[in-house]
């Protein structure tokens, strides 16, 4: 979907709640309804219509501005949520981003601004983009394509291999899914042997692969934008039982969070359906995270999905289902895909095998 | 500096404003006073002394938290502001940082922490954070000459040359900092190629570079958490005379903002150092940004050299000098350093030569 037609999106948004214009300051906002890619602008979408949508960058990015961002009103100037403020006439109901905007840029607004009726307007972008236009859904695909080609090459090359660091590994990883044209990982790798497969979100060390470990991998690809994740946990050697059972019992919790996830369940119901299977095996306690989360243009978006979290799954969402049991002191194990959620269930983006692969 | 002095350093500016504690949630800043390295927690410095200090972080990072935070009471949880509100008394005017917080969080803690006396108190920990100590000065010194190691391997193997494109050299760059010890590119590399140059902040495509290109490389290397940044431009080939004229041009602003930078110098006096050289050769339009910024824990911190810049400049101070001029549809020239301040006169941390180099 082009940007003009997201910001018409919005504009829908914008009148159901009585506002007359939102002022965008999340550059991730930015990006979805404008198309710029730089660090620094604001944009101000007008409920009445597009004539009175105004974007702002610096001087750094006159020439990208000028590429990327169409049809659009375009100021240059450094302190770009003012200007698009004061673009605005006064009078106008003027939403603002109070989940981004900190509470100093707030107060520049009304000091340079005066006589815009700011109003707090939290999440309207992030609740336009948990649902993925089929250009998105085909980035992601695409993003997590490259990553299980990646992860396929270091396995058939025997990447992964005691007397190879967490480090070794990480960087071998990440450097081929540099090779197939991602712009870089879609996050920190994460590379946890042995005791440290424990650590959920452990950051590779130098420490060497023995045999007999969990290999816990938690990595993705950054493609034009868009963000894959996907975890996958194998042993070097055969298996022992403890760690033959809590790979399945994972295993398990991941399907029957996959196969929960469809339009209008109940987020808390997702999250139940896989954490209940840990649960009810006595490892609930040593489930210490949330059940996944939306990715698109972040890594970490809407929807959160956990037992707290609130709304119903809807077609087009892509998230993440990613239940892990941790064992301080022994290893750990998740496994994690990414999908999207289709009208009658969900399809998963991520395609490397979810069976226990002993290396 | 271990973080106990950081933090007992902290306590006297706390006084000095008259506030009882101060919640910081800016990651660097919790990062710089705890040594924690997760993606979720807040801290409390407590201005009576480390019996009321309070670190907070979520599940994920038990383990972490424990090896990385040592002597901070440790609280478990999502909310980690709130619950380092929650952990000071009534009463008690608890700073909090401004120009971090967002709006949406700051009413969470009036909502959730009622009786506390929320303060403005922006910029603290970043106020600290612009003078450095020998640890860090040593930790961005180890940086920076990774980053010079890793570029004089790129041009000892020929990898700037026609033929190849952008991307290809970016990500050569990288891999060779990351095999020579760096956690990550500091920030995006910037490999600008021909006309590309002359856009202050390209991001690397798959153009190839040709003879008679010049080609602008902007790079750093992340190293425990600290970043370097140096920018140095080439020629492929003999340079044409505009080209010579250029490099000349911006490499005596650079001098001269290199040897302006003193302690007790005022910012503005800086910047005019090193822009009056552009100026007075008629090129001030196409020298669009500021002169320089900190570096340390962040790729760009305060202080900020500009003409708008404010205070003056102190021994221990980590800053870039990084005047350009760039000729939109022909070619760009920057020159960039790091350097530390010291009592006399600064010294380059980045060693690559200023010379034009023509490969």
């Amino acid at each position: 979907m082009p940007a003009p037609e997201r910001r018409d999106a919005l504009r829908t948004l914008l009148r159901a709640d009585g506002l007359d214009a939102l002022l965008v300051t999340d550059l991730v906002g930015v990006r979805y309804l404008s198309g710029f890619t730089g660090s620094n602008a604001a944009l101000v979408v007008d409920a009445a219509g597009p004539g009175g949508d105004v974007f702002c960058t610096d001087g750094r990015y006159t020439t990208q501005a000028a590429a990327e961002v169409g049809g659009l009103t375009t100021v240059i100037a450094r302190a770009c949520a003012v200007e698009c403020a004061r673009a605005v006439p006064a009078g106008t109901a003027l939403g603002y981003e109070s989940d981004h905007l900190t509470v100093d840029a707030h107060a520049a607004l009304v000091a340079a601004a005066p006589g815009r009726h700011l109003r707090r307007a939290p999440g309207l972008v992030a609740r336009l983009r948990t649902v993925k236009d089929d250009g998105e859904v085909e980035a992601v695909r695409t993003a997590c394509a490259l990553a299980d080609e990646a992860l396929a090459g270091l396995l058939a090359d025997g990447g992964i291999a005691a007397g190879r660091t967490e480090l070794d590994v990480a960087l071998d990883l990440e450097t081929r899914m540099r090779r197939l044209g991602a712009s870089g990982p879609a996050f920190e790798t994460i590379l946890a042997a042995g005791t440290h497969s424990a650590i959920p979100h452990h950051r590779p060390t130098g420490a060497e692969l023995r045999r007999g470990d969990l290999v816990k991998l938690d990595f993705g690809a950054l493609v034009e934008g868009y963000h894959s994740d996907m975890t996958r946990t194998f042993v070097l050697g055969p298996p022992a039982g403890w760690q033959r059972d809590l790979y399945d019992l994972v295993a398990a919790s991941q399907r029957a969070g996959c196969d929960a996830l469809a339009p209008d369940v109940e987020i808390p119901a997702v999250d139940a359906a896989s954490r209940d299977v840990i649960v009810d095996a006595g490892f609930g306690e040593q489930f210490v995270h949330g059940l996944g989360h939306g990715v698109g243009l972040q890594i970490h978006e809407a929807p959160w999905l956990s037992a707290r979290g609130t709304g119903t799954i809807a077609a087009g969402q892509v998230v993440t289902i990613e239940p892990g049991v941790y064992l301080e002191g022994r290893g750990g194990v998740r496994i994690e895909d990414t999908l999207v959620v289709r009208a009658d269930a969900a399809q998963s983006l991520t395609a490397t095998t979810r069976e226990l692969v002993e290396l």
